[in-house]
């Protein structure tokens, strides 16, 4: 079960005096913070919050893999769009292709692939993505 | 130079993974990101980047202290408001009076003074605040 | 229930890029990161691991408040050396003094007392300190 | 120039609160902090600081890209094994072969490709590596 590039969720990021380090640049580390603000805004906006698929379903998601190439340095008070799109849907992992861009998307600042997997929060065991999910992923 | 409370500026963050910890809550160091956020959005609401104060003015703000009481833990997806208001103007620092709540004013998760210092940042010493900030504070 | 300054416990840590901001020093929350890796190798000390505490006597550690002091930026590769002394000991709560210097105790860098208080993980709510660690901490 | 594996270096971080999040778990990004720990901690063993390669060569590392995967979770007390060999070392860049493991090596918690690229700190422009730097690399 696949489809190439589904939905073209795009959230927005402020950089703060946190995110940056003493190069005066985004930290490489806390790009990764971005993304993840960005798939559960993808999330969310489907209706799921994290917390509720916790308490109400028993899943979670972990991150199973990351690969990102860091294309140009972001700033402090520079303003990011970070984009979400579920790329490959497997039986319990998702491929999200997200960029991170300043302004337009040409001036690309990261590209990733970040690989989730769905977890019985239970038994912290991979458990097969619910229905409903796979659903709106596939027709978002 | 003081006058009680001057301005009630509020800005808004999300609750994300980045800000939780093992604990099921938000991480206490991670609660001043949110007081930073929300004094870094009171002063661009007067027009000022702190990237262009410090290019164009040679100032940047450091913390001298921080006085939090926490009062209940905020979790994952919480929205909160933060407000900040300037509270006393001294010669070369600014002490903000800030709270964080979820949802209404009395659903109160921490509140805090935080004493900044205006920096010379050629020197990286105290330098009084300048006039054009002083009266945007005075007149907020 | 209370003592004037037990352990005199101090932890080393060094300064990283995951540390400092983009004005080139250490950013201001990280500093309480360095302040809770101290209070736990100070746990630690006496034999005891947070997790094991949370697993075997259902306890863990809420921080009340924080009041801290900035006296002087750390940067980048700095070693630090981070002090934790138990002041007083209430019967739910332990307020620690902390100081973090560079190299020697005169080249102050931030002092702080740190309210903790103890909280049964199953409800939440504050418990008296176990007769075993308040024994420990003012024998220390 | 190439060559594979050469130094292996290793250097131990304790997980502290900090690093968890609210899955109980050390934070996906968090792990990046640890990768660079040890990056930074094998080139001071050749006796460079980055903040004195700042300064008296005028260079600095920029993250170029990461492929990281996520093989087990890491908790709060566990004490990690980080290691950093340098696989392959180019022009002006170099790729990094990084294990996180917790105990022994067969307890894999992480592991990554890093790659780095050497940087003219007043252009910031990539800078070929200088020779004692690549010297160093080889013979390790």
């Amino acid at each position: 079960m696949s489809s190439p590039e589904h939905s073209h969720f795009a959230w927005k990021a402020r950089v703060y005096w946190e995110d940056t380090d003493g190069g005066g640049i985004v930290y490489y580390a806390n790009y990764l913070k971005f993304l993840e603000r960005a798939r559960t805004e993808w999330l969310r906006s489907f209706g799921h919050a994290q917390s509720h698929l916790i308490r109400d379903a028993g899943i979670a998601f972990a991150v199973a893999s990351v690969n990102i190439d860091y294309r140009k340095p972001a700033r402090l008070d520079d303003e990011l769009t970070i984009t979400c799109a579920a790329g490959r849907i497997g039986g319990t992992t998702v491929t999200f292709t997200q960029k991170i861009y300043r302004g337009t998307p040409d001036d690309l600042v990261a590209e990733a692939q970040v690989r989730v997997v769905c977890i019985d929060t239970r038994t912290m065991r991979p458990k097969r993505l619910p229905a409903f999910l796979t659903q709106e992923m596939l027709t978002s």
